[in-house]
């Protein structure tokens, strides 16, 4: 009975993102699904982003978070509009969440709109939400063994962003060998190194995600 | 539905973790549920553990992982009994799986036993599994507003350890300000501070852990 109740809810949530997908496409939204575990720098880097592309696109954010509001207060100091979703028991954003908090933002009025998961590797990779692109942040200090033990979240993501590389020197992390790692999962994946703090590769993540816009047909 | 059948679900666990709880009891076995975000440091925790206390307590170890053996091969090497649980597409272990493990362990061998559950600071709050004591690790580089966004975990815990220390003077993170918020929803916690490289803090949290489990009534 297990497997029938999750058939069923992953198929519902299949349908919803579909939905969410079309509205989004519908308005000229390019959406995507940031994910990572807590603490990896998932709001860090759309406040990064935000100061880069501010000039260029009219962005959006929905914050997903089991509780609190922390991260849409930093956010929404950028001057961007905020959603706010508390997921409550729940582990993971679903596209029937993303479906009701689309119909509260003015979708018209934004080219970009980032989807801040909750911090979880896991369960967040398992829902689709209507996305065009789901990008997962690996910290350094996180280690670099992540890849092989959550699977899932790196084959299932466009892009990897390698966050935290200021705390290299003081850390044990072989970038080559996650790489390869990730690479052995899924083989097309664009990976980026990046600090929030110092800004250091932030603007190549920045064009990579205006380029995957402009791919997508409006 | 949803409801009913999340309710079932736990009322199967919360028997099961009973019976779990019965049978350490009767094998002597103080038993930790060891949770965390993933690379926390709840493997470099119990290694340091078992290399402080080998010599007074005799340590088992269950390893809850989504996939791979990382973990337990790393254990391993500290010869020390090691049984690997790989949960698949669950985001916790659970007392079934749990007592699974424990059928399969040599109880009366250990007076101690360590479950490492899975990397992830939200399911696992949910799930007793039949343990004496719960601990969350959380390092500073994870940031100090963890407790308010996730605080489920920090309720449940009887011990949260604050590792990676020897990062502090290249991160932000106010201790002052997360001790607060953790004992704000949870007063009677323990909280060491604590750094699995260098070592500092670690004795301190192995006499703990020696103390609770005099505690215990054998």
């Amino acid at each position: 009975m297990k497997v029938s109740v999750l058939k069923n809810v992953m198929g519902a949530n299949e349908a919803l993102a579909a939905r969410n997908r079309e509205l989004l496409d519908r308005s000229g939204v390019f959406a995507i699904d940031l994910m990572s575990s807590p603490g990896a720098g998932k709001t860090s880097l759309i406040i990064e982003t935000v100061r880069v592309l501010k000039s260029k696109l009219r962005i959006g954010v929905i914050e997903g978070d089991i509780a609190s509001t922390i991260d849409s207060d930093r956010v929404r100091k950028e001057g961007v509009k905020v959603l706010q979703i508390n997921v409550g028991a729940e582990c993971s954003l679903d596209a029937n969440m993303v479906g009701q908090g689309l119909a509260k933002l003015p979708l018209k009025d934004f080219d970009l709109l980032f989807i801040e998961n909750v911090g979880n590797l896991i369960c967040p990779a398992e829902f689709t939400l209507g996305e065009h692109r789901r990008v997962v942040v690996l910290s350094l200090p996180e280690g670099d063994d992540k890849p092989v033990k959550y699977p899932l979240m790196f084959t299932k993501s466009d892009c990897v962003l390698l966050n935290k590389i200021d705390l290299a020197p003081h850390l044990e992390f072989n970038t080559a060998k996650v790489k390869t790692a990730i690479r052995g999962l899924n083989p097309g994946v664009k990976i980026f190194e990046i600090s929030c703090k110092t800004g250091r590769g932030v603007r190549g993540w920045c064009d990579w995600l205006v380029k995957e816009r402009q791919g997508i047909a409006r």
